[in-house]
Parts: C-alpha cells; structure tokens; sequence
C-alpha cells in the first residue's frame, strides 16, 4: 500500500498504512484489554458469575464485553453442532473473537463449559499473556441438584448425549490463573476475587 | 438461571440474569455502534480509506475497530480458502463479528472485497438498521494500474484463480448508504463524505 500525504486542510493528520492498535485503544478506554476465560460444568454458575461481574465493572467505566452461549451459539457458530469437532471449532472461533476484541482494549468475559484442557490450551496460544483462566470448581453433585436448566435430568434420561460430566468428561484446568468456588463462595466475594486480580495486575489501573 | 438477591455489602448493585446491553455500552462509549462496510474491488483504496477514517475517528474519541484481512484471514478464518463456499463463510462469520462488536457500542469498520451482492445482503440480515454499505467505487482499470499488490498481474497470468475483476465478477452494490468514488476523490475528502454521514445519522451525537 502507497503511503498517501495529508492535504492542507488537515495537516495534523498523517495518513500511514498501520491501523490503531491495542495501545491506542487501551489508551483510549484507559485500562488494558484482557481475556476472562470462565470454565466449569453446567450449572456451576459461569454465566451468573460473569454477569455479575460484566455488572461491576461497567458501572466502574470499564469497557467489557461478554461472549456467551447468547451471542456466539446463535450468531457465529450457528453453522456448528456438538460433535467433538464442531466443539472443539466452537471453542476456537470463541478463542479467535476473543482475541479481536482484547485487541479492541476490551475486557473480554467468555463464559462456555469448555471442557477440555487442549481445546483451552488452544485459546490460550491465540490469546498469549492476558488469557487468563477461571475455574468455576463447583463439583458436579452441587451443579445436578441445581440442575437450572434441566439439562442434567434429560442427560440422565439418555435424552442428551455427550453431556458435560455425565457422558462426557470435564477435564478440570490443572493450572488455572483463578480457582473460584462457585458452589459454596458468596457471588459478591467471586466477582470481588476476580477484580483483585485485575487490580493486582493493573488491567484497570488508569481509571482505579 | 436464578435471581441473586446482592448482600448487604453492595446494595446499589441488582444482580439480574440480563447482561450489560448495547445501550449502556453506547452510554459508556458516548456514541452509537454501527458497521461501516466497505466492499470494492482489490487495490479500489479500501484498506487506505479505512485506515484513514479510524484514525481520524479515534482521534475524536470515538470507539472504533478495523476487521480486515490481517485480523480475520489468519485468525477467525484461517480454516476456510478461496472455494466460493468457503468465500461464502467467510464474509458470514465477519458479519456475526461485526455484529458483536456494533452491539459493544463500537464503530466496527471493515474492509473486505465482498463482491457478490448475495453475501452482502446476508450480513444487512444479520446486522439490520446499522449496517452501512460503503461502496468504494474505483473502476477496474484503476484497480489493476494501481496493482499494489502485484495480484492483478498474477492473476492475468493464471496464476490467481477466480480472482475479482478478471475471472469472478464483482456485483456493484445497487442501493449503497454511501458511493466513494476512491478512484477520483481525495482520501480527506472521502473520509468527510462518511463522517458527514455519520453526523448526519446522529451516530455521534453524544460527543460531537
């Protein structure tokens, strides 16, 4: 691509082929861009854990943005079924967004069971430092009594195959940046957990 | 998913199952999301004119974010080639992303060939009322004097197949929001056309 000059009406601007970056944007928003990879069974409370903190820090003026089951299963990955495959693509495609919008100097909330060590792996080569692992440990015996959406019962009935901790296995992170034990931790010390952390690591330090 | 009632700790914070929505991440940003989609033919100045409009955006303090070949190729659609399916994929998957990032409030600029009309409708689908075809109007006799990647040549020789403009055809937006004529028109004054646009539609308001 030809550089291209500025035109004497706007001679602060100089036009160049590189884009804004992460740096800019980071700048812009005034905290970092970063990654928060929730992972854990059904009903573990992934997505009320990551609600509660998309809550908390929006109303800190921080820029998030939450991928979920919502936004991605019905938009992105609506080509996509549950073979092992098409999950382990799920997870990428999710990894690869991600990965865009902490790019975009968003903190980036992905809540999806992700159950396995390789494919969270693979998010974590594309995402690099800022991909920061949440293992929501609540056991499997707290999440089939909550069973929230009744999918444990179809699960037990034969009437969902493969499912997460019945048929299939939950491979638990070995090395997880943060352990938050959603099924006995008061949902305000969980999210207050995972903002220490952000704060320990400065993500949010231009604006607290 | 169950309400949480919040403890006595934080009693302004409701805890609810709705996630932070796209107005309240357009409150933050001070301005609307909306997808500027660029599509003309390659070497027709779309990269140069999307560069040019992020930069003077951010410089505004708007929210803004480029999806182009360099993030979305080897990344998001680093499986899929150059079949007219996997063409086909590849802009739906750059419609759903610019649709998550229009509904984080934010100035989603994107700069891809799209030449058949069939895609680009699909991605009007997916985006609706924010979607802004931007017709970068260069002829191909520009286009392939220019040839700043060398890839007309390439393709004249064969070496390129089904390439846009010589062995596939590019379908002219017939009912475009906005015509940049980049083969003609200076880069500022191209910029202004979709600024002006975008102050017209009142995407700016809250800060400009």
């Amino acid at each position: 691509m030809n550089k291209i000059k500025p035109d004497s009406n706007e001679k602060n601007i100089k036009w160049h082929t590189s884009t804004i970056n992460r740096a800019n944007l980071e700048s812009l928003r005034g905290h970092k861009g970063i990654v928060l990879w929730l992972t854990g069974l059904s009903g573990s409370g992934k997505s009320t854990l990551a609600n509660a903190l998309n809550e908390v820090l929006h109303k800190k003026g921080i820029s998030t943005f939450l991928l979920d089951g919502d936004n991605i299963r019905h938009g992105l990955c609506s080509d996509l079924g549950f073979s092992d495959k098409d999950r382990e693509e799920n997870i990428r495609r999710i990894g690869e967004v991600a990965n865009l919008f902490m790019n975009a100097g968003i903190v980036t909330i992905t809540a999806f069971v992700s159950p396995f060590k390789s494919d969270r792996e693979k998010v974590r080569n594309i995402i690099g430092k800022d991909f920061v692992e949440i293992f929501c440990s609540a056991n499997l015996e707290i999440c089939e009594k909550r069973d929230t959406k009744g999918l444990y019962k179809k699960a037990r009935l034969g009437e969902i195959k493969d499912f997460t901790g019945i048929s299939s296995p939950y491979e638990s992170p070995s090395d997880p940046e943060i352990i938050v034990d959603t099924g006995s931790l008061d949902l305000n010390k969980s999210v207050k957990k995972i903002i220490d952390y952000l704060l320990e690591k400065r993500v949010l330090d231009l604006k607290n």
